[in-house]
């Protein structure tokens, strides 16, 4: 196994050497900006990290890997326009820098070249890869949706919130995995208990996002602490203490903008006294558990399954 | 060979029978409104004649053609959105039905959707349908991209034009008559002179469409005559005339509707007296004789060879 660094530089080595046209460039251009980024390329790195445990050279799945994060990179371009956001890691969105025509056109054809990368050199794989692909992606449109659809209503359950974590974050996090499992080659079982270690890691991954939007450190956090408070995202968080908080405290600033500052510190002295921190905690530490125990199931050497353990809890304690 | 309304009902029947998932209700119901539009039906029936006149079950490539189909009408949902129109095929569009973020996010799983079902049964010809599928894709995206761009230039040169809708409207139809070739398991040369084929048709099929917009007979053609000219869209009528009219009328009346209809009869009067209508009439005709000789170039029988001449000297005389 390689370090989590040594996978960065592959995949950002595969995205440098992407040969995108240069014509038209209103619609090439913001995609060499997206993918330009600097993001965690987690999604990748799981690839060719799976794709190495299970015995094969990384390079194997270096296609597929990078697939998978310019699925991504559309993915979040496509919710900046949706969700009208101004900012994504510190620069204006496409739709900012350019217009929201081209952010739409320019996803479009990240979302078909994915498509494209996924199929290079994946041999006899391929059409197990599109199946696993395509099925994550129709999962984390209908993530979306219901992300949305949540926005109107104020009776989400925790199971309804967890279900719709797992489609629009969690399911990217295990189609990694098991596409590095199934590109190296690997038994249907295989594929699946990589790709359920996935899906675990990423509930364990949104758990701790909503932790830290509340109760992160700003210096460390990167963002303004409060913003799913003051948005009445509908998170972990808020819809335990809309079920638990008895003061209707909670339900009553929904919609209250007034005093944003006090809204954040009223809503977070509720999520204190029932408890919330500790308890996302136990949960986040829940799916980590599920996770390795998935690792259990897979015949890896050791010091893959130490990688794997050891990104699962830095996922789980991570503060930014 | 089948009559084109049978090849009509066969795509109807299959897109009838798409098992599309009821919930979440917010993805799904745009896509299935989509598709219960009555449009032409054109690109399938294309694809499921190329794969009869090729020899084989028109229903081999049955998924084959209704991805093509999907794909189109993702195109048509989100040029919709980016074009801000609200009517489509006598409807309003998605955007003004639902709203902006539903129309993105129903194309985004139309498009992964039509993936899907091009890997239906593709069998061997899965790697090849992709290429196919995902190389039309990016040109339909850099066509519409082009066109775009156009909107801001007085300069737009024929050639330019000719290329932009080449790639934004033709190569579809193209990759429509080229796919049902290779679902046959056609060669390359007859898979190729299959997609000429189709291009050439497009050609002509999009210069009539401009030619119908200025001087189509408004109770046959469904629309409002003098669309393009109010909108300064470069069209081929246009780009001539810009080229040709030594008055300065057409340039004047760029950016000018303070009279729409004055400006329609004054723009149709330069368009008249430098013979445009004639013109473009020769240039459909030719567009339609290259096509019918891409079929000299292909071992049918004759009664396809019929069906598909048929189909282009209909395309290059249709009234709307």
């Amino acid at each position: 196994m390689k370090e989590f660094d040594e996978y960065i530089a592959m995949v950002n080595q595969a995205i440098a050497t992407l040969k995108l046209p240069a014509q038209p460039a209103g619609l090439y251009d913001p995609i060499r900006y997206t993918l330009d980024c600097g993001g965690k390329r987690l999604r990748p790195v799981l690839t060719l990290a799976a794709c190495q445990a299970m015995g094969k050279d990384p390079m194997t799945a270096i296609h597929q890997a990078i697939a998978i994060e310019m699925f991504h990179n559309f993915t979040l371009l496509h919710d900046d326009v949706m969700d009208n956001a101004d900012v994504r890691r510190g620069r204006p969105t496409v739709h900012k820098r350019w217009n929201m025509e081209t952010a739409i056109l320019s996803g479009d054809a990240m979302l078909t070249t994915s498509t494209m990368l996924l199929s290079i050199k994946a041999g006899e794989h391929l059409a197990s890869a599109l199946d696993l692909f395509n099925g994550t992606a129709m999962n984390i449109y209908e993530g979306q949706q219901y992300d949305m659809d949540f926005e109107k209503r104020l009776d989400v359950t925790v199971e309804e919130y967890m279900e719709m974590i797992r489609l629009k974050t969690s399911v990217l996090l295990g189609c990694a995995c098991g596409m590095g499992a199934l590109m190296a080659g690997s038994d249907f079982d295989s594929q699946l208990q990589f790709f359920n270690y996935g899906v675990n890691l990423g509930l364990a991954f949104q758990l701790q996002d909503d932790y830290l939007d509340t109760y992160g450190n700003p210096e460390t956090f990167g963002k303004a602490i409060g913003g799913d408070i003051l948005n009445d995202k509908k998170t972990w968080l808020l819809i335990m203490a809309l079920r638990e908080d008895e003061s209707g405290t909670v339900k009553n600033l929904i919609g209250n903008n007034d005093n944003p500052d006090e809204k954040i510190r009223k809503v977070r002295e509720i999520y204190d006294s029932l408890g919330l921190p500790d308890r996302i905690h136990e949960l986040i530490r829940a799916y980590i558990d599920s996770a390795i125990s998935c690792l259990d199931q897979l015949n890896i050497m050791p010091e893959a399954r130490e990688f794997f353990i050891d990104l699962a809890l830095k996922s789980a304690t991570r503060n930014k």
